[in-house]
């Protein structure tokens, strides 16, 4: 491959993932910024999963990514309420204002790791997969833990979209 | 940055997101052969887009990847019905079945260009950008148009899902 106008083409492409998870993080907390914790109550559609649950399992699949970059998880208590268990199986959630500040810590503290990770370091293996495995499919490299995370924020995102009230 | 395991960054990142895009159409495909022409008539919540018109929505979007790439669309009497107007404002719409059929048509044809699309180009410029902004915005280029297909599309999967019968 020859270098385009861009002479490390790969960093191009990392910054481009980063942003796209960047972004769909501004907008989960632009709409958490719309929605009161009534709402967040809400099933996102009938008989559907709540948005509380949502913002719970978006909190934990967030904060799985840190392990598969090196990192501790800031949340690991969330796992079972809100991956393992289905909503509406278990009253002992936390509450909506909690899952909050969960949501922000695990967020920020993410963004910080993500900011000290190298593009190399991008393209080296997640701490999932071994040695042998990684050099038949270097695809699974850290940054696609984030490629695919940010289409799985996306996914829910559309779903939680339907806690805002209809416009008329 | 020096290169890993992978001799060509640029080149395995380009294969993520493909391999993401695909990924996401096959997800779609499967959700399709699940749903009945009548269930992709229902709204996927109350008062929400019904299937049918997240189906053109989506086969437009793709549709839509083909001119950044340097193509001609397919199907671009379906902008205006599924993108400029919002759904249930007009009744003159295709059939679901004949969306499947333009879904199929678009879809095949989007994943024969992009096959015949070498990393090079892959990182050039999409055809909506100019060259003077370009050089100082590298990350427009054709991949990113396809990552926020792949972001877009999975935001719709998430409410089409919804017309799936819930479990028990």
């Amino acid at each position: 491959m020859t270098e385009n106008n861009s002479s490390k083409p790969g960093e191009v492409v990392i910054k481009m993932v980063l942003d796209a998870w960047h972004s769909k993080v501004s907008q989960l907390d632009k709409l958490l910024s719309e929605l009161s914790d009534e709402q967040l109550m809400k099933e996102v559609a009938p008989g559907r999963n709540r948005g509380i649950y949502l913002l719970g399992h978006l909190t934990v699949l967030a904060d799985s990514i840190l392990p598969l970059l090196g990192y501790e998880k800031l949340a690991p208590h969330l796992w079972t309420p809100f991956v393992q268990t289905p909503d509406k199986e278990t009253t002992d959630l936390p509450s909506v204002n909690e899952l909050r500040q969960e949501w922000m810590k695990v967020k920020t503290l993410l963004a910080e790791k993500m900011s000290a990770i190298n593009s190399d370091e991008w393209l080296q293996k997640h701490t999932a997969i071994s040695e042998e495995d990684f050099v038949k499919e270097p695809h699974r490299n850290k940054l696609n833990v984030v490629l695919s995370r940010v289409s799985h924020l996306d996914y829910h995102l559309g779903q939680m979209q339907f806690l805002k009230p209809r416009l008329k």
